[in-house]
């Protein structure tokens, strides 16, 4: 798979869908951006980009604000918050060809799987995002700090996949655009691995109303951090998933060296935005319940996180 | 034990010492309070309670600002916030006689073991207070709701100790003051008990700042503090205390029932006193982890707590 005559439709241009497929479309590759309330202002101005890479400015891309107007694709990546996917079934019968690779940049659990369903005989391909970025205004994009993804592809079940030769082209792709890509044989073990440092600091930014250096520096939500990633952990362990206990301390030491940082949940609930509760917190409390495995501390972050958005909404 | 030739002590002059205090020192009790801030006001306006059950005020009451200056008394009621048990060792040795009668009016866990180990010898007995009261100015008690008292008597251990002649001595005083009295066998069991209410309704009134009401009328709270009612159950079997599961339903309909209230823990917080997390939390915790048994909702909450308290502060 080359970039020349490929073509990409980037569903979501936010954060994380604004920052790679900015990238693609700099790179001069064939990319299709799928907007919503940012469409005219796209159209008018073209997509920003301030970046700790350097800054730069699309002022013509490929928008649309349907996706029936939309070509069919090769490489579809959805970068929708995962409270959107309802919206998926619409979109990618427009968008996805029969030999569409369909690569997810999303956060939580299960939603590789729900895709699939939605586009059977596709080929998914799981993306995580080490980014820190944020939209910070109408098609424009503020990148703040990292930005490697790790892709897996998904097989049914989740079994590991290993590296496929559809992995590697999607890989080449983006490399080419200048994205950090790491493999991954096992995305399910990959996707358990980054609710680690999720779990705990999404759900207690918003509960508490606190940074993620407001969490990691006070003894008592650095303690309460850690009893959440260690439940993660034994969670992932119910579904075989063999995370080193060190990755917990790795994955705090890292936090003690981000900027003080607003995880994406707490931005979702400051701008008033429907929060990734069910992806980040039930779909993992009930994957490891059907193992036998409680989560007791992320289905009590998950209730008070409920009552915030219902409260919000009264 | 009759009131007529009896002393009694009032250690600490708040919704719960203010409002059992002046009933006894209203029916003509030899009532002695100990008394901080509200001191001088107490010496020159008296004690005033406003209750359901009528108004009444005491224009003059046997008011210390010092142990040191108090009789010795037959019954020494500590009526302090768990938090200030710190001072009861000073307090105790001026006001505790050898055959003193020591009733501890607190929440928690715990409590009467170390307060005994104050006072080897005296007799503990462990009071637990179904009230809705507050202190609404100095010297000023507002009674809300209720104010049944369970009192039983506290045996090394927590091994029930039965209904003994000095707790119904005790108890014959109290309802000689019109307080309606209730005797536990087992004053272990019955800390536990009252825990599966204040487990889940202080901490998420604090953490949340929801008031009784926003947690049971809205079912994500609800189902959370049903999950903390259930821990709690639990922890207290771990402990070989049998509580029933129907007792959590039934504390979720005494307090749908209810006023709108705000649990003491809320009006701690508000008033930028500490709260009474040891008490409350961190000590049933290490009791149930030390029978093998992790309460793993309650330390999410203990530790968000004590980031709240931490946040203030600084």
């Amino acid at each position: 798979m080359e970039g020349g005559n490929i073509t990409y439709a980037v569903i979501g241009v936010g954060a994380v869908g604004g920052y790679y497929g900015g990238l693609l479309a700099r790179q001069g590759f064939d990319v299709h951006f799928l907007l919503h309330s940012d469409y005219h202002h796209v159209m008018n101005h073209g997509l920003i980009v301030d970046s700790t890479d350097g800054d730069f400015v699309l002022p013509k891309v490929n928008a649309y604000e349907s996706a029936a107007d939309m070509p069919s694709c090769d490489v579809v990546i959805v970068a929708l918050k995962t409270t959107q996917n309802f919206h998926l079934v619409n979109i990618l019968s427009h968008v996805a060809k029969p030999d569409s690779i369909i690569v997810v940049l999303q956060n939580g659990i299960g939603i590789e799987q729900d895709i699939a369903e939605l586009v059977p005989g596709r080929t998914v391909v799981g993306g995580l995002c080490f980014l820190c970025s944020n939209k910070v205004g109408p098609g424009h994009i503020k990148h703040i700090d990292y930005g490697a993804l790790t892709i897996g592809e998904y097989v049914s079940g989740y079994k590991p996949a290993g590296i496929t030769g559809r992995l590697e082209s999607v890989s080449k792709a983006f490399q080419a655009a200048k994205i950090t890509v790491r493999l991954s044989e096992n995305l399910g073990e990959s996707r358990w691995k980054k609710l680690v440092w999720n779990a705990p600091f999404n759900g207690l930014s918003v509960i508490l109303n606190a940074t993620t250096d407001k969490i990691v520096f006070n003894d008592a939500l650095r303690s309460l951090s850690q009893d959440i990633m260690m439940e993660v952990i034994h969670g992932a362990l119910a579904l075989g998933y063999n995370i080193d206990k060190a990755f917990a301390d790795q994955m705090m030491t890292l936090t003690e060296q981000m900027k003080a940082y607003k995880p994406s949940m707490m931005l979702d609930f400051e701008a008033g935005r429907p929060l990734e509760i069910d992806a980040m917190y039930w779909r993992p409390i009930y994957e490891a319940q059907a193992k036998g495995r409680q989560m007791t501390a992320m289905r009590t972050l998950a209730f008070q996180l409920e009552f915030l958005v219902d409260r919000r909404q009264t």
